[in-house]
């Protein structure tokens, strides 16, 4: 299925299960409206599932790793050869997004989008759909050919739909790349249309200087390569990342099969803004899991109009704050499920006090 | 073990398991600090228990049930019997406790500390630690005699200590007792020293009429009642409830062994300001789960020095927050004790940029 075939079979959210949910929870033994987040989030689970009851049981998260010719420009903290040791890392199950995963239930799919390095596979599950060996420099011109940036959605798809028509309920999203966090801050930047200084932040850490390199890098990329903002694949192409392009797809792909999305954190909501510039009817697909430590994040969930779940100051990426963010919505359709009624459970209802 | 030898067994957070915790985190395969609240959490755990690499195998939310002779003033949008009725649905496991505690994989201890009417103890599991048969109207006179108030709390660390004996790595706080956020208001009220207008809150759901009520019962309370701030087991005697000393027990209890204490919301937290104010040293034992909506809520937690996990809009108690923060402590422990190091995972360091 191809892009726009993707888009045209995203539906609006069902009513009618949001209003079944709604009256459910209204009956639930608890003050009506009492579990704040838990019971938005298992009204907007069943509109996007299209049943009254939804259910999370097979939770998939969808780690995607790429290089960045930016590094160049010494944006980051780390060599760019973390990027494939950290994805072996991935495969070995020594990260945090492993921890975290097993934590919640949730299974880890790893995919080279496009490293700048051969990584050995040594677990049999990396998933590979490489569109280049790392993306152009930004600085010097598009980071990559608009055919790349439609491949890389488009792989993005179809690594959703696999997973869903395996059994995924939801779809957690997570990054690796060295650098990732300046091609994230441009995109923010152009669809945002503010000052790229309010946008840029420290990604793995870097020192003051190495702020000073990356909002340079931003400004000069954006100068260059004039992305058109309302054109998230011109976007994509002249400012983004392979990895970007790929969860932007798993968005339009989930979204396509009523299935809720787990935005992760900086990376995944500027991947978030690319597929929502190209189909703003996947939004409601859309759970923001946590607000980041990185500057400018607030800004880009306001945009999306997401409300994130956690506040942890987190700054990792892997689709770390997704995974969290998942067991909070499984908590949400439990408690949807299971709690007993007031005609049930023999309880009194609220008095005209 | 009575109240003075727990509080005089509290000792301080050991900061060799903290220091030891901090540099493992730093060598773990992600930038330092980038899982920001997770990372705190893992460090204060790891003082709290001792050790470098702390474990939340076995979870238990113990909720703790009361009645309030202050109903009698209209401060609630329930009756009085929904209190034995909620506490039969625990017993069931058909409220949202049960449903977020089994998600979690945390038990839950259902202890009846004074509910105004006999409950069948349907499961076999309901512990009976009654105080009395509800308290008095804290409007009238003081809620309960001081020896009640020590009762609730010498009760609280006895249940506590059987479950940690029996092998409780964390305890949740929770809590039910139809009209409990006015008792708990005018704690909080009592030792802030701020007027009750701006701690009161609407409870589980009270009109514009109600509201002023519950201010009025809790400006009466003070007023009549003259409790001593600083004397703790004075303020929970004069105006607070049954439930309210077992919790604070329960965390004076946990503290002694060296055991975390994960708080729920407003009632919980006014039994932290009890415990606090009996016993300051156990502070660092304890864990704010969320931020409720009730309002002061806010004012309390910064009172304690506690930064709430999540912010989550609830305001149902029960020890609901508790599960899901629960859920987080172990996530950060997993974290900490699962994760490869740089050294382990043959990655590479950060770099002078």
């Amino acid at each position: 299925m191809n892009i726009t075939e993707t888009i045209n079979q995203i539906q609006p959210l069902d009513q009618v299960s949001m209003q079944a949910s709604r009256e459910r929870q209204d009956q639930l033994t608890k003050p009506a409206g009492s579990l704040g987040r838990l019971e938005e989030l298992s009204i907007q689970l069943a509109g996007i599932q299209g049943k009254a009851l939804p259910t999370l049981k097979e939770k998939v998260i969808i780690t995607m790793a790429g290089d960045h010719g930016v590094v160049a420009e010494g944006v980051s903290a780390y060599p760019q050869e973390v990027t494939p040791q950290m994805v072996l890392n991935f495969l070995r199950g020594g990260a945090a997004i492993n921890a975290l995963a097993r934590h919640v239930g949730a299974r880890v799919v790893v995919v080279d989008m496009g490293i700048a390095a051969e990584i050995e596979d040594v677990s049999g599950i990396l998933i590979r759909r490489r569109v280049g060996s790392g993306t152009m420099n930004l600085t010097q011109g598009p980071a990559m050919k608009r055919e790349q940036a439609e491949e890389s959605i488009q792989s993005g798809i179809e690594i959703a739909l696999t997973e869903i028509s395996r059994g995924a309920d939801i779809l957690g999203t997570g990054d690796m790349g060295i650098g990732n966090t300046t091609p994230s801050a441009a995109i923010a930047a152009c669809i945002l249309g503010h000052d790229p200084e309010i946008i840029v932040g420290r990604g793995t850490g870097v020192d003051d200087d190495g702020l000073a390199r990356k909002v340079n890098a931003v400004k000069r990329g954006l100068k260059i390569n004039k992305p058109k903002s309302e054109d998230g694949l011109d976007v994509l192409a002249k400012v983004g990342g392979f990895e970007i392009g790929g969860l932007a797809g798993v968005m339009l792909g989930a979204a396509s099969k009523r299935t809720p999305v787990m935005v992760d954190g900086f990376i995944s909501t500027a991947a978030a803004m690319i597929a929502v510039t190209i189909a703003p009817e996947c939004r409601p697909y859309l759970i923001s899991a946590h607000r980041s430590k990185e500057k400018g994040h607030a800004l880009m969930l306001e945009w999306l109009g997401l409300k994130p779940l956690l506040d942890f100051d987190l700054r990792l990426g892997e689709g770390t704050g997704a995974a969290l963010g998942i067991s909070m919505a499984e908590a949400a359709c439990k408690v949807l499920s299971e709690m007993a009624t007031f005609g049930e459970a023999g309880v009194s209802g609220k008095e005209n006090k």
